[in-house]
């Protein structure tokens, strides 16, 4: 395999370390680029443009060709598992993922299996394998999925939902089914990811976008738990193909997940994401050297002037302080960059947060 | 004035003995009772019924009709103040609140001024003595207000959102301006809280149902810092009219506020409501003497069956514990009730809290 040109992200949350503070951002290959604007219009939908493999690694690396950033996400979506599931994944206009065959009794919850992800997810693979050749070792390749819990809730709501009034009625009402939906997902969800590191992925992340709507004590029982498995069943210890045993380090964001830091950093992973709720200096001392750090600047803030863009990161470079030994930080937006966000603005980010973590790194 | 029947909402939010855990319901008047949509459909419209005092109190007195609950709610919106600033609240149907005139602009703020609520605001006063006279003591009545920082997300905004953007990009590019308009509302609130109590509202507690939106250190400057302000300027110290100089206590909300409960608990307000991402023991050990808490049961509990509704209720209070000298704990939920859920699942959480609680606190 190629060495990596820049390893900063990797060091970082592999808590070594780095001369500054590395970037990326959640949803970096989207819709506030006109470059993938195009691309998407060629693909004729946003199906079709996760499911060719060429077209999601040419719209993976447009953002790296604009911006100085230091990992590289597979461009995909956090419901290709259900999809592959049989479950009919589809985007109505304007109104997000929706499913034709949502999940909802006994048996339909009887026939969900574990997808082989070298078969129906055979395309994710071609994608992880693609760019990774396409990177050439510029910056790390990270694969990522979505919670076993976050993967339910669209599974059983059969779209978004502002109240999980369905999944919720199940949780409360017939915990047993939820828990055999739950198991089934957390299979899949190790065995796409497996799957993942194994075509190339260098790092890779779990997505729990709606563990924070969860109630205390059913956040551990119905997300937490089923993270804390699918974490157990990665093959974290050996980067395939590599010739030190590199751990491929693994980063769990539960949104919203701010109360149960200590918890979240209990499962096994590498590093936690975190939303703009957080303080980050709080969640370093809660978290101490257990796990490397993502986040947090809220999407909103780049919606100011560049220069005032600057001062938010500084704000949030400066909350973390500067990384020590056994600890690290990842530099990243709190949720994803909104599709309005001025491209320009995103390049004052990244130069604001190289600057100036590279003097904070330098002070001793 | 009357004697109060039932006083036990009053003395836990004073921290004081009480022989078991009061509850209420956020939006305990709404939409799940029939009798509720039987008015609602003779107002005309949800404004309509706000804007009547006698349907206001007629809704308002519903659900106690129904369950012991231990306090009323005035029923009202939490945009009356904007409406009364002249921005033309209406609700477009299956839309939630907008405004025909949102604040966006320099000139927009400049005309913004805090409404008198005893004029534009008379009729919320007088549904508070109508509710108060309609109640004849039997429990208190509380008053309430959105939050300045909510109602600017309104104002702002022009309705509901999901990224707060358009105030956003003002707190992080105009901040001045913003702080102009939270200006306004923090006194606007205050003078509309000061006249309820004037006009017999036994409590007031502060919605700020937006809060959790903030980023950690704008949330303390755009939020906490205006609730602060609100405190200080109520006349709590004493009800008018009665004998004895009680307190009427005050109740501060901020959803999705759970990392931040240290600095609420120190604005001046008497109790904390926490959503049910919270633990109540660890909110009650963070808390400390200084606050009663509310909360925090999640609403969709309510659609498990009445057992499984007492066996979640039964958790939440032992959760918190059993309340010693100097704590106190309200039964709630941790956000409105659903208007789909079924009326006796909300008697089966009545009956378990009262049933339950009194066993705990009757423990030695």
């Amino acid at each position: 395999m190629t060495k990596l040109a820049n390893d900063t992200f990797l060091r970082a949350l592999r808590r070594e370390p780095t001369e500054y503070t590395p970037i990326w951002l959640m949803r970096q290959a989207g819709r506030y680029l006109p470059e993938y604007n195009a691309t998407r219009a060629r693909a004729g939908s946003f199906l079709n443009l996760c499911k060719n493999p060429e077209l999601a690694c040419e719209v993976t690396l447009q953002p790296l060709a604009r911006y100085p950033l230091d990992a590289a996400i597979l461009f995909s979506d956090i419901l290709t598992i259900p999809d592959a599931m049989g479950l009919g994944l589809y985007f109505a206009e304007g109104e997000g993922p929706k499913f034709k065959n949502p999940v909802r009794d006994e048996a339909d919850v009887a026939k969900l299996a574990v997808p082989d992800p070298n078969q129906e997810l055979r395309y994710v693979m071609d994608g992880v394998r693609t760019i990774r050749a396409a990177l050439g070792g510029k910056v790390p390749l990270i694969g990522f999925s979505g919670s076993p819990w976050t993967l339910a809730c669209y599974m059983i709501e059969g779209g978004a939902s502002d109240d999980f009034r369905r999944i919720k009625t199940m949780l409360y009402s017939r915990p047993d089914l939820l828990h055999r939906i739950l198991e089934v997902n957390a299979r899949a969800v190790a065995a796409y990811l497996n799957a993942q590191i194994e075509a190339g992925a260098q790092a890779v992340m779990i997505f729990d976008s709606w563990g924070g709507a969860l109630a205390d004590g059913a956040f551990q029982q119905f997300s937490l738990a089923y993270m804390r498995q699918v974490i157990a069943a990665l093959n974290l210890e050996a980067e395939p193909g590599s010739s030190a045993a590199m751990r491929v380090p693994c980063i769990v964001f539960t949104k919203g997940g701010g109360l149960w830091l200590e918890q979240l950093a209990d499962i096994g992973c590498d590093a936690l994401g975190v939303d703009w709720t957080v303080n980050l200096a709080q969640a370093r001392a809660r978290v101490g050297d257990r796990c490397a750090i993502q986040g947090n600047l809220d999407p909103m803030a780049l919606f100011a002037s560049p220069e005032q863009v600057a001062v938010e990161a500084i704000n949030v470079l400066d909350s973390f302080g500067r990384p020590k030994a056994g600890t690290g930080h990842i530099f990243n937006l709190g949720h994803g960059i909104s599709q309005f966000t001025p491209p320009d603005h995103v390049a004052a980010l990244v130069e604001a947060v190289h600057t100036h973590s590279r003097k904070m790194h330098l002070r001793t």
